[in-house]
């Protein structure tokens, strides 16, 4: 496979050039680890979702971090949408891990308050300008690890978001200009624990967000052109099968356009940086009486057309 | 140069061995570019301070970036105080350009209001538990680059801050402990938007401290055993001359070991984290009438036995 990976990508490329370019709607990207493979990987969900097209073993110049395989830019997702239509060998699922599909990125920006019923249950006004926070990079785990509720909090609570990751560089980016900057979308979850987001730490909120393992990411990174409309979503969070946030990223008071346009009114923006858009009301803290995570918790965030995150609670 | 590295790397172990352990008390290790080298490499200040000694010359098996050299740990740092006693070729100060010492980090943790003296002219207590906010990476510059006046802030002040940078992994790390976790040490400037720490983005801090070019860093990263006591350095600013910070790191509320144990509760350290450990006091926001960095000012944040860097608002 190795060896014959440039064969293949020139008749795939051959192949390709025959019909007239079709934006792929399923380049459904993702970091794996396989027990035959040393280190993290990238590769693509086979058609069915049943396994994972090994990209490193396509072409092995693709990079093997996901991180330097955005910042290669549209070389490297052009290889990618080449194997889309090649027929490659499928690493069943059973084989692989799923890594989150990004690790390490230079920041993890979330954005708070951005659903208006959201504002609603916590009884405060709709923002006018998008409120805007961090994760530490560390905080991220894959699609399917554990959240380890830290010994330091007793309210833990879910909140799934869409996820936007960056792939072009830019700083002061205009709205309209705004989606050619994203390489795709993704599901996370924001895991808070409550009792330091609010009423500790000088009320900042980082410490609250930002504990190991708060952070699942994935399952895929479903690239920009084969998501039909990310603001046209159902979006919801199930816990122990029970639906708890249940909404469409229709919603989200400031879109991603407006939402890249302000982050990099600060900020230069970098392949791999990833915004947290916001959750949709239904979180634990706001219930009558609260209810938060409790270990042997199982947590589901699932966004359509994007997948589901499955994450136990230990 | 890059051929003989290995032979004097084998001269020079052979003559460390000659004489008794010594912790160097003079390891100051710096990222730079060159005219006649691609990229970043890891170098060394030369004993005079005059010019830099090129680490990946001298052994071209160490990593080029200091991130991935900390990563490497002991074996690394053992090259480099090899360096220390051989004779090798000095580049000029002139012919180098000088970066932070760490670029690309997972982590900018940063603690407010632990200088006794900096929660006294703002008019609160000091404060019980370290408070920790954060920046980007993407704000770090080099010790002589530009500050760039963001069009979006009227307010922009000045910090000198002690910074603590990791060298090994942890969670849960014990006060006692800590210090076997810190790589060495090096000048920050914790440049800060008022306005938009202060008044905007849900008194949230973050976008304030995160703009572009707000985290001067450098010049070197003095290691751990080249600093005498981390907790007894003078610390002041300077603004076009004129001394506006002028305190002594043993003023710091929470020392360097209580806050690796704090923030270490919360999130794993790795390996280039970066800990900003407050400011003391003499900040232009609480000056009667404040004043705030104008372009053209000249910034000096200098902390003893560390060095100095200096910052020009553009």
């Amino acid at each position: 496979m190795l060896a014959s990976g440039r064969k293949k990508l020139l008749t795939a490329l051959l192949q390709a050039q025959k019909r007239p370019f079709q934006p792929s709607r399923d380049m459904r990207l993702v970091q794996f680890l396989a027990p035959h493979l040393t280190g993290p990987h990238v590769g693509l969900e086979s058609e069915n979702g049943e396994g994972v097209i090994n990209l490193n073993a396509f072409d092995p110049t693709l990079p093997k971090t996901m991180m330097h395989f955005l910042e290669q830019g549209e070389p490297a997702l052009s290889v990618a949408r080449s194997a889309l239509t090649a027929q490659l060998p499928v690493l069943p699922r059973s084989e692989v891990t799923l890594l989150a599909p990004i690790t390490r990125p230079d920041k993890v920006v979330c954005v708070g308050m951005n659903y208006a019923d959201h504002c609603k249950e916590q009884n405060v006004s709709v923002p006018k300008e998008p409120i805007i926070f961090s994760k530490f990079g560390s905080s991220i785990v894959g699609p399917y690890d554990e959240i380890v509720l830290p010994p330091e909090s007793k309210e833990v609570d879910w909140e799934v978001e869409l996820a936007v990751v960056i792939g072009n560089k830019g700083k002061h980016i205009k709205a309209t200009d705004a989606m050619a900057h994203v390489a795709g979308f993704t599901v996370a979850h924001d895991v808070s624990a409550r009792d330091w987001q609010m009423r500790r730490n000088g009320k900042q909120w980082l410490l609250g967000k930002t504990f190991d393992t708060f952070c699942p990411l994935g399952p895929a990174l479903v690239t920009r052109d084969s998501v039909a409309d990310p603001h046209n979503l159902k979006i919801c969070c199930r816990v122990n099968g029970e639906v708890v946030q249940s909404s469409n990223t229709n919603q989200m008071v400031f879109k991603t356009e407006e939402l890249i346009a302000w982050i990099s009114q600060f900020v230069t923006l970098y392949p791999g940086d990833i915004i947290l858009t916001g959750t949709p009301p239904g979180v634990g803290v706001f219930r009558k009486p609260p209810v938060f995570l409790q270990k042997g918790d199982e947590v589901q965030c699932e966004i359509e057309e994007l997948g589901v995150i499955i994450n136990k609670v230990v």
